[in-house]
């Protein structure tokens, strides 16, 4: 008989299977033309089986965004622990994303025209993506918390947030990017991580102070997740 | 027998007609799905008449663009010789935009879901737009050289492009807005334009200086259109 772990694993398997299948799938037909029923036949699975391990073609998709966050996380405790300086940690953890992104830029393509819609619960700013989106935030919180350059008190709770808005505008960057192996993405996230420590510095300053605090209301008041 | 002038008008009132319907059609089946097949049945012409006017879907959105752009028109003429600020020119002019476009927020979400394909000829970063990409950065040209407000030589020139792009991004918040009629937007436009005009200021300072100019490469170097 087979034993609660072996049964697991066989289980993690299937749903690795369903997954592969499922991407390519996408990739052929699009994500909303591609249907369950066609996915279980490409996994060689009935519709039931496949039914068992996703209820709906979003949780497809939430597996593989939970798989991805996964993958990148032994690389962001690598920089989390070693970097210091906001700029490299920054730059490094939202590398560390893009990094595992990259065998999946076609299909992220696809998946994008879906995740842009914002009704729709692949978007990243939906009610379902919440509890994901909450643990990417806490990343970016390690990010400023843990740096040793100087955050000021009335930025320091609201930075997180707008450092993970930043991650998505990298990640629209880069869905955008034509250059060879994304390359450009790369060298922006460097550039930009620079240019928003600068920003967190210069923000102490009395003559920027005022502004600045009226960039954090605003982004508060007009948020939209 | 119709004069030039007759046969001009008809063919604007069936190009009229096609796009209404289109409009229609696209927010009932989504833009890919619907055909121009079904769209000359809608519109009660035979499918070489409908070609006739529009060679395929993108042309019939092109012109959409179009007559939105010629109607918000006479509100920039008017914000342009009545108002002088920086601020208060950049947020009218945006507005004028987002009056017209109230409407059609509905089929614009629809619409939104191809154009953000970064591929699509709709694309507004796309080399198909590029002509009424340039139309719409000469008013924010406008917007800049005939402000009271001091621009430093060094931002002049690519300050067009970045308050056209700042437009993008309040069409984007447009989209995702859920607020009645898409009243916080209207807002956003003008705090972020006290903003943007503020933030012009400071990059006059000594200290900011070097930094905006960082900025403005960065620009340069990455956009996508």
């Amino acid at each position: 008989m087979a034993s609660e772990r072996e049964k697991f694993q066989k289980a993690d398997l299937t749903r690795q299977k369903i997954l592969d299948v499922s991407l390519t799938l996408f990739q052929k037909q699009g994500y909303e033309r591609a249907t369950m029923r066609a996915i279980a036949q490409a996994a060689g699975l009935a519709p039931g089986a496949a039914y068992y391990h996703f209820e709906t073609k979003e949780h497809i998709i939430f597996d593989f965004y939970q798989r991805s966050f996964n993958d990148h996380l032994p690389g962001v405790e690598k920089v989390l622990s070693t970097e210091k300086d906001l700029k490299r940690r920054l730059a490094g953890v939202v590398r560390m994303h893009m990094e595992v992104a990259k065998p999946y830029h076609e299909i992220s393509k696809v998946l994008f025209q879906t995740a842009i819609n914002p009704d729709h619960p692949l978007s990243p700013f939906s009610k379902e993506s919440g509890p994901l989106r909450e643990k990417n935030i806490d990343i970016f919180r390690r990010v400023v918390e843990e740096s040793s350059t100087p955050v000021p008190e009335k930025l320091r709770g609201k930075l997180p947030e707008i450092l993970w808005l930043f991650k998505m505008g990298i990640i629209l960057y880069w869905i955008y990017d034509k250059s060879p192996d994304q390359r450009k993405t790369f060298r922006f996230i460097e550039e930009s991580s620079a240019l928003i420590a600068k920003l967190v510095a210069l923000s102490r300053l009395p003559g920027i102070q005022g502004f600045s605090e009226r960039i954090l209301a605003m982004f508060h008041k007009y948020k939209t997740f």
